[in-house]
């Protein structure tokens, strides 16, 4: 086990935190699991009620034929890319430079599925019909991620989404959505997640972020994309004798937090806010259109540290547990507003940032 | 959901059944984390106390550098075979024709890796030595699956698996231990885990069968091959945020089942034999080497299926839930032996056999 670092450790004894919904330990599973009878029968090789319950359920929310439940999106995703591929007859997809296939799989998509990708843009901006209009190459499908979470979380507004999902169709292209955070940017659309999904073949919804899940995936799609998906889960070894510990976890969270998309949207536009007012702080986007967005800093990571470990430790608010650094003069963190936020009686976070903004004075200010 | 036929509800309202631990449900997770704490943290991406010690102790069972939690052996061993396939810059294995890889993954292997296979024997008997040294095509790996499931689980003798292994040293090729079972032949063979796997160069285990968790799987090797799988694992979107469902409940099966292995193989032997001492009724192997056979009968599946529903309700002793056609006279089921069978009484057990060999008699004698 590594040891924590400065950073790690103030922020583990802060008594309250900004983000998320709390820490991921066993006791999120004891409490999903406290009303589930023992003698609820495990799901067998992806039958089973419990399992094909949770995916009827989760195909109506999106307005889909069919949902499959996965392990992880990483799987899932690369199953719905190589489905359209092969139904194309053409091994070749078009992202976000920075889509979570391109740089956290390891490359799966190529070493696997031998899949070719094209990048749809540059890496600091959303996805614009232009980008899918002028390719330079024929693709099978094009993959958008809503919110762009690389960039801080920010969308194409929902009229270049319609756009784009007419052009593709005109143009026999696939359209999948990484919709990762797909709840979680409902009520800046003001949309329902199904009003999204209909613009999109296929969908994949991750069960662990907004909706606060241990783990797993939904990918959705019509029915013969489903059963299609379900060999290539066998393939790649997702199809588990049983599920259910992430199915009935997930179910549960998703009747919990889905009606609190709302709550965690203003709750990263007050918090975005905040930080915004306190010296050489700018957040990314500047006005949050989900739940999450970066927080950046115009100076070293080396210097930053010190600043939010002080301030942890004299406010007992943890902001965050790392620093990433983007250059040497410069570094940031991701915040995604969940549970906890609720939780801080509000004058300690005004103090907080109070007292946040005069600590970035006294070290950076002239 | 299916209804149920009319053998799956005789044996499900049995007040008994032979074989296994029990019903897979939901009380199986809750009885695993009963004394797990709540803030017991979860691991993260393959890092954090609960998975890393677990992995720790199973490395150490085994007798391996290394050991790595994967979410099923489906994506463990194809994992494994493509590892020494990239390493000897050969993409062809071989195994048994019945071999898991073969007829259970739509053909994952070929499909995502692109590996090939040879056939090491005919299905209907075990890998001796001369099936490795005359193979007609040069192989990176040779898997072995310790009991070959699919004939009953029957073993070649420790002396061919020895000379097996001494064969693949010295012609460079790779030998893969598929021990979905591993722990259930150690009391044929009287030796440990850790001595049958220092004849292997890799070894996958399941944490489900005999051990009785709820779902994963252990790939052990040396710790370069254990780092090329940890990436693998990613790709094959096995890395999970958190498996830790499966891990605890792992560890709490591996310490409660560890050590009753012997017991299920002698349970193995006696109810085997009780079979075998009923008309047209045969066990494969006649006397198992480990916990699991084979129960063959040599009439047509319509007609065997009413003698078994009737045995279950008339004593309460569930026999097996399906029966699997052979051919137009001949049909099978699988019993693997566990902690269920000790809770019989042993005269009802005696019984249940003569009223089995009666019906028999009566159905079948001329």
């Amino acid at each position: 086990m590594a040891e924590l670092n400065r950073l790690q450790a103030a922020f583990k004894q802060s008594t309250y935190q900004l983000a998320n919904h709390g820490t991921r330990n066993a006791g999120v599973l004891k409490q999903a699991f406290e009303d589930i009878a023992d003698d609820v029968e495990s799901d067998l090789y992806g039958s089973g009620q419990v399992i094909e319950e949770f995916q009827e359920k989760m195909a109506a929310f999106l307005g889909k034929e069919t949902a499959v439940f996965f392990p992880s999106g990483t799987m899932a995703q690369q199953i719905a890319l190589r489905i359209w591929c092969d139904d194309k007859g053409l091994k070749r997809v078009a992202y976000h430079p920075l889509s979570h296939l391109e740089i956290h799989e390891e490359d799966g998509l190529k070493e696997l599925h031998g899949i070719e990708s094209v990048y749809l843009t540059d890496p600091d901006r959303v996805v614009e019909l232009k980008d899918v209009a002028e390719l330079d190459e024929e693709v099978a499908v094009v993959l958008l991620e809503l919110p762009q979470r690389e960039i801080g979380g920010q969308l194409p507004s929902f009229e270049t989404l319609e756009q784009i999902s007419h052009y593709c169709r005109e143009n026999q292209i696939k359209l999948h959505l990484d919709g990762a955070r797909l709840l979680e940017v409902t009520p800046y659309y003001e949309k329902s997640a199904a009003e999204i999904c209909a613009l999109f073949d296929s969908v994949y919804l991750s069960l662990y972020k907004g909706i606060g899940g241990i783990a797993g995936a939904i990918l959705a799609g019509d029915e013969a994309f489903a059963k299609q998906s379900k060999v290539w889960k066998r393939r790649h070894g997702g199809d588990l004798i049983s599920l259910y510990p992430y199915i009935i976890s997930a179910d549960y969270s998703f009747d919990e937090r889905s009606g609190k998309m709302g709550q965690y949207y203003e709750a990263a536009k007050r918090v975005a806010a905040l930080f915004n007012s306190c010296q050489d702080i700018a957040t990314l986007p500047e006005v949050p259109v989900s739940n999450m967005f970066h927080v950046h800093f115009s100076h070293p990571k080396e210097e930053i540290e010190p600043v939010i470990v002080e301030l942890e430790q004299e406010t007992g608010i943890g902001l965050t547990s790392y620093l990433k650094e983007i250059d040497s003069g410069s570094c940031y963190f991701e915040m995604s507003m969940g549970d906890r936020y609720a939780e801080i009686p509000a004058d300690l976070v005004q103090q907080a940032f109070k007292r946040l903004d005069q600590k970035m004075k006294e070290r950076f200010s002239e």
